[in-house]
């Protein structure tokens, strides 16, 4: 379900989705000036294909387990495990089990 | 107790502390160049004294509550709730309970 940008100050959820998981799709939480956050909702044996981006980007499992591919390396993150990657490093994420995590974008300009 | 700043692709454990809480300090996870991410350890009553930082931040709630205030403005987070601030925005941070909370920072060049 599609939910409006958050803005300064607003409340957001970033709880386990749970059970809710499978009928849930990622989304973005808000993009500001600076950061732009959104929720990854990755199904077990799902993936995001390999990208870049040209800030640094911090990636927290909030529920699952995800596979974070940087650079030819991978790192595993189970809930509550957090990783940043530089900018520019090519990166792609596969969920290990049905999985939900926070991406956080520093947006350079 | 001091860690050691983490590195790109290195896993940062951001767990709820649970019964260490109140033995453990705010530490800085990592700075790096576009963002700077802070775990923030609070027990309750103790607060962060207003200050504002040039980015935006946000302020997600890992155990515990909060009340961030913001321009005069009360938002109370709890487990699982996270919100975001504009750059150059007058904030506080006070512990409703024994909390800790992630805190990203958006570095300005």
């Amino acid at each position: 379900m599609a939910i409006p940008h958050a803005l300064p100050g607003q409340v957001i959820e970033v709880q386990p989705l749970g059970p809710r998981l499978p009928h849930e799709m990622t989304v973005a939480l808000f993009k500001a000036q600076d950061l732009e956050v959104m929720r990854l909702v990755l199904p077990a044996g799902r993936s995001l294909p390999p990208h870049k981006v040209p800030g640094e980007i911090t990636v927290q499992c909030i529920e699952g387990a995800i596979d974070v591919t940087a650079d030819g390396q991978s790192h595993v993150l189970h809930a509550g495990q957090l990783l940043y990657l530089s900018g520019g490093v090519m990166h792609g994420v596969s969920a290990l089990q049905d999985a939900s995590a926070l991406v956080t974008v520093a947006l350079r300009r």
